[in-house]
């Protein structure tokens, strides 16, 4: 690997600065990207065609000297995968054919075969890793258990999640089992795109953070932590990152999970986070997605503010809090990545 | 007063079970309520003629033994009476006609004569304190600076509070300078409703949680503390509830903020947060609302465990960590406020 500073920073090693890449760095801010999206037609047929995902994935590289790639894929393969009709409405995001709206459809839900079914996203795992040619590392993903079962719940994106709450809540037992099937899925997944060529993967847990403690611990967590066992089982090398948006409160439950790095929200305090947690994990993050509309002045100041934070020594991956908007300027996403490469020598002396 | 447990656990003081209220109790969910909002025509309508206010105030009072009223309001009255145009568009929240696009708007904003603009929501004040002719405490609201200034600057609600965003990063000593006004107008509007009859007032900060930890204490918190300060010089014994949606990560901060009691939403772990700072302050708080869709017996089991959480002794107010939802059946509210009173009296002995 010509540049490793990502997975050296995972397992805290030396790096000569923090390294950077952020999340839905492949998407609609850019208009390459915009351009092979309206040549697939929609986004569906962007992502399940490997040879455009390895183009749109290779985008942001061309343009930033980023550290990583992140396989251009969706979360909601794997709820696909198992028979629930993934579509996308414009302007009301994605939404299910099928969704788990009674006891049967949980418990005639299906565990996949998820190494032919999803043989598009290890194709292009594979075909990205091909094109990368040991420039930077490549960074695999799933949904959480619990996210993804939010969205097969109440069939698409949600106000108060009130189906899916009910379910844990009045069915437990029941949410559990779709949570087992799910995390028996994701944990085929994740193997396949290891072995596809993933040096490293990520766990998005998008909605983690809309439950009480207890029902997270429970609910989101522990599907995690089964997830992340599993994997490291087989792939006791592979870096694994758990990224929780709104999860700030339960820091230390999650450093106990077993990963390797925690993805950190931009409320999040990255200071106090590395004083809680910081000895255990690596972390990762965490600007707020917003100030990229900010003057770039701005933006360079924040930062710096970040790597400030994090303090001295490895062991942060510079990244967004959540994902970019498609409403921003590319210039100002240069001047973040520009701000992180002159300012964060300093921090590795 | 004939029931002073609200007041008194706001104290800290002995009661003989925790006291009961929950956000939005006047609203929607109740049959009586949208009986009452189809007479007046509208929202608008509604919340600035005192005597229906006064109306809707009392009615979840008559359906359940709460142990007080909060006056049926909105927080933007006060940006109304700046002049910015409030109204509703159906299905889509409040708006303003004439929103802070440019620095011209910011700075030719002006501070209203609380007393004479918002006549109506004092009038109302009175009319309910005499009605509830001593049963319960009043409580009085405003909304945040913060959390005002988003809706004034991005015309309604928004996703990202990008203008807002870029508002106080880009020109800082501009956004203080409205931020100022608001406090001013949230200053004489808190002060008159307690002279008016409050028992008790509540500052709700429902969009600080989206903010980064330095922006939420310069811009969210400051200008609370600034309010806190001049009204206990002015009303030292009336308490101050402050509730930050989203800010279970700045608890510390937010209880030496001057505030009496501090709002927990639903993902903060309440027995942490008494441990943290329930020592200078009480809480309120923290079921989740969508709970309130649940069976009835897990609804009980769910107003265990925060009483178990907070634990033995005052200091507590029961609450949901967020508004009800206006699909919520009336009988589940039931469920809620009669375990409360069946349970509780057991961490007061």
């Amino acid at each position: 690997m010509q540049n490793d500073r990502l997975l050296r920073a995972i397992r805290r090693e030396p790096v000569d600065r923090t390294p950077i890449w952020f999340m839905r760095q492949a998407g609609r801010y850019l208009p390459e990207y915009r351009a092979t999206r309206a040549q697939a037609g929609d986004f569906i047929s962007l992502m399940s065609n490997p040879e455009l995902a390895t183009e749109v994935t290779l985008q942001p590289l061309r343009r930033f000297p980023l550290d990583a790639a992140i396989l251009f894929s969706d979360i909601l393969t794997v709820p696909d995968a198992m028979g629930l009709g993934l579509h996308f409405v414009e302007g009301e995001g994605p939404k299910f054919h099928r969704p788990l709206r009674d006891e049967a459809a949980c418990q005639n839900l299906a565990t996949p075969a998820i190494s032919e079914k999803l043989d598009y996203v290890f194709k292009a795992v594979s075909l990205i890793k091909q094109e990368l040619d040991g420039s930077v590392p490549l960074i695999g993903f799933c949904g959480s258990p619990w996210t993804l079962l939010t969205y097969m719940v109440e069939g698409g994106a949600s106000k108060d999640y009130q189906n899916t709450k009910k379910l844990i809540y009045d069915r437990p037992e029941l949410a559990e089992q779709v949570l087992d099937k799910l995390c028996s899925a994701l944990i085929d997944y994740l193997c396949n795109q290891i072995e596809a060529g993933a040096d490293t993967v990520m766990m998005f847990d998008s909605w983690g953070g809309v439950l009480s403690t207890p029902a997270y611990l429970k609910f989101s967590l522990a599907p995690m932590q089964k997830i992340i066992s599993a994997v490291k089982a087989k792939h006791p090398n592979t870096p694994i990152t758990l990224f929780t948006k709104g999860g700030g409160q339960w820091l230390p439950a999650i450093a106990e999970s077993g990963c390797d790095m925690v993805g950190l929200d931009w409320q999040t305090d990255i200071h106090l986070a590395r004083q809680q947690i910081g000895d255990q994990v690596a972390l990762q993050g965490n600007m707020d997605p917003t100030l990229l509309y900010t003057d770039p002045s701005v933006i360079r100041d924040e930062v710096a503010r970040i790597l400030a934070g994090f303090g001295q020594g490895s062991g942060h991956v510079f990244n967004l809090g959540h994902g970019i908007t498609p409403q921003v300027n590319p210039e100002h996403v240069a001047a973040m990545v520009e701000a992180v490469q002159q300012i964060s020598p300093q921090y590795h002396r």
